[in-house]
């Protein structure tokens, strides 16, 4: 199914390698004229979700910073990996999961002292030719730069992350958002990673795109009066100490495996959006993190994930309580005081995080909606993810038929929908066309049209077609 | 009148240094909760005309690009200022500029070796500190960084345009755009230069946003069945030999002043984007390149250009018939064949590019739209550009007033209109908030709303206020 896929996004526009003609280079991927057009239904989805209904400010923050953001946020020091590389052949490996090939799970927290041990003791030799492994080293994955000439010169780093930019304007937003809490902002752009061997196509991106939610609260007030939106439903999850069960997120709460409200809001809010993107609810589980797994400042983390058929385990968003960490490394290294006061207490904000990726989803979306039938492959895209919301034919290319469509194209295009106009091959093609890019409705116009002013309508996913005038096509789609 | 818009600026949270708590970093900028708004508004209304109006792609390609991407397009060898730093205090200068202060202007063709001549027959020193120049060097304006670890680490740059990413995946868009002539494309996003010292705020950033517009074309066919929409339009222009005037497009046309019908619409077409964003169309020049200015490979290039009242001249777009150049450049060094076929002739597709930044626009509306009365401050922001298109007020929190306000506020949301809720202060002083933030209409909800269900509507440019029905506002707005 998988290499199914992939062939129709290359195909019809979705997302395809970048640098094709150059060979490609692993971890980059360019959204097509289909594809940009999905993606963005996506983010506004959950731009919407949060800017409007949850009165979320956004901001649009540099994807380059300056060295001094990330000594502070530790990425400087820790965003590694451990990396050892043939002294005969040059390939470099992970060091974890050359070890953990041998004893299998669970070391990826080794120090670098340890994995030189294990292998050295394992005595575990480069895996394509044999050769002797390196010292094990830390690889930072930030990519870096310099930004200004000569003296001027500073070293920076493309983001990996977008959280940190929002941290350091916090006080900018607290005064325009008129010195209350909570405050919400959310960022949507892209981050960067230098992995070692990226694989598994969108799903693990060198270039990607996120959309972070930093919620700022009163560490005494964790909550939202908004919980009972999502108390009772029912979610199936694995807790940190490997359990899975089904249970509601009302009684996780009570019985303290979620360990804050506002962490159980977002993940039945999250598990809302994918369900509205399309996304098989069936397949999303809530994973709780391990103790050992957990950044050492957070009370609690949670992750939803999509069991995808073709790619396993994919992490759609990550819920965690980062409390005043990120805020206090700030003030630290910067020197600016970003406490607040509130009923007589001075405190510093907690954050509650709210971090999606956009690229997984998208695909998530993409393998979810894909569906075989015996005489045609069709996305079942919900009409607000849908890149074009309707396709126009015009049966024939002649007498004024063409004109006919343009209209009801234009007509379209004054209301903002965006139509898809598609003059050649026949209907049946043009149909297939239309599915393969999961276009909800297809408006044919045809030698009635002249006449009385209807046009055919085709559903996508029930393949039915009604006669009805061009004056409701509006109210039909 | 620039220093009292940056004020309101950084204190409305329009648009604000970058990295503040650590001292800044030049060239940077943030959009805050506001200015996020605005510049999506510009966004979308460069989108829309292009994807919905002209029928072009939409593509989002990575920021970081593999060296050889930058090597066919000349960038690495040409995108370089000549620069020179004091042996004595190391202060970078472009050496362009400190020759120029000496000889006047026509210094920005000269070669390293005639600058470095000029500088020393003229004995020029380092402004600063009187020391002695170094040589002259080139100095690539793009920010270079490595991708991948070890034996597989690739040289790669940030982006310093998007249109070669376009390019380099002609192949993909011809086959998804059925193999047609004309075809457009646009993409949307972040683009980068190292600048050796960048000033003027957000006109000359070093991170910053275009919105590039590539249309391919049969090099036989640089026209439009669409510039009768703008061909009687009377432009200022200064041409390529420095003569001012004003004249209609046709007749430009006719003149052979400009030499290619589609520049003449995208030039038209453009002031048209630019007037309904709110930018001061009498403050708008065409200017067109001279010959020596001009990339050799373009037969004319044109740009649309801002007289700032605060800072002098800004280049807002950018027009240009780049011939086969870089597609016939990504063939030689990629091997791939981008050649078309029509009509029995083979041949490369010619370009023609409309480049448009986003920050720039951004500051020409704010600038355009800043209004200073008596009595207050406001911008004058279209709506379909404003940040908000409502603010909703409760009269005083308490009888259920705030209730009523915020069912007001969710019947916007609901319809995906940017509504702004504020409660505090005086009704004055949030009238003063949402004029300093450019939203055009104010609805108050007071106790006789709560009867009659009427609120006072309050118009930002005029102050007019009136008494409408709740049912009436969408259609009021």
């Amino acid at each position: 199914m998988y290499q199914r896929i992939l062939e129709i996004c290359k195909r019809r526009g979705i997302t395809y390698p970048s640098f094709e003609i150059y060979g490609g280079l692993s971890g980059f991927y360019d959204y097509g004229p289909v594809g940009s057009r999905i993606k963005q239904n996506i983010e506004n989805l959950i731009r919407n979700s949060y800017v409007i209904d949850e009165g979320c400010m956004e901001v649009e923050c540099p994807v380059l910073s300056p060295q001094d953001v990330w000594i502070a946020s530790g990425h400087v020091e820790n965003f590694t990996d451990k990396l050892t590389e043939c002294v005969k052949c040059g390939e470099p490996y992970r060091a974890d999961h050359l070890v953990e090939e041998t004893v299998g799970e669970g070391c990826d927290h080794m120090s670098i002292s340890e994995l030189n041990e294990n292998i050295k003791e394992l005595d575990i030799k480069c895996p394509k030719c044999g050769g002797k492994l390196d010292r094990v080293y830390d690889y930072n994955l930030m990519f870096k730069t310099y930004v200004g000439p000569g003296k001027y010169k500073v070293s920076s780093y493309l983001r990996p992350e977008t959280a940190q930019s929002t941290y350091i304007s916090f006080k900018r937003l607290w005064d325009v958002g008129r010195k209350r809490l909570p405050l919400g902002a959310i960022q949507i752009g892209h981050s960067f990673r230098n992995e070692i061997s990226p694989r598994k196509g969108m799903v693990r991106l060198r270039e990607f795109n996120q959309a972070e939610v930093q919620f700022f609260v009163d560490p005494e007030v964790k909550e939202t009066p908004r919980f009972g939106e999502v108390s009772s439903w029912e979610v199936e999850l694995r807790d940190r100490v490997d359990r899975e069960y089904k249970a509601t997120l009302e009684d996780l709460l009570d019985d303290g495996v979620i360990k804050i409200q506002l962490i159980a809001y977002f993940l039945g809010k999250s598990l809302n959006l994918f369900r509205s993107m399309g996304i098989d609810p069936k397949l999303l589980r809530l994973r709780q993190h391990k103790d050992d797994e957990r950044a050492f400042y957070s009370t609690d983390t949670w992750d939803i994930e999509y069991m995808s058929p073709s790619l396993g385990r994919i992490e759609l968003v990550g819920v965690s309580d980062r409390t005043d960490y990120d805020l206090t490394q700030h003030m630290k290294l910067s020197g600016e005081n970003m406490q607040v006061t509130r009923d007589g207490r001075k405190f510093t904000p907690h954050v509650i995080e709210v971090a999606y990726g956009i690229d997984r989803p998208f695909y998530c979306v993409i393998e979810s909606c894909f569906r075989e039938a015996e005489d045609r492959t069709f996305f079942s895209l919900p009409p607000d993810i849908a890149p074009y919301k309707v396709a126009v034919f015009p049966l024939v290319r002649k007498d004024n038929i063409p004109e006919k469509a343009r209209d009801v194209y234009s007509l379209l295009g004054g209301e903002r929908i965006m139509a898809f106009y598609d003059r050649s091959g026949s209907i049946g093609k043009r149909y297939a066309r239309a599915d393969e890019i999961g276009i909800p409705y297809c408006i044919t116009v045809d030698y009635d049209t002249l006449e009385d002013d209807t046009v055919t309508i085709r559903y996508r996913d029930s393949k039915k077609q009604e006669r009805i005038l061009i004056g409701d096509i509006i109210s039909h789609i």
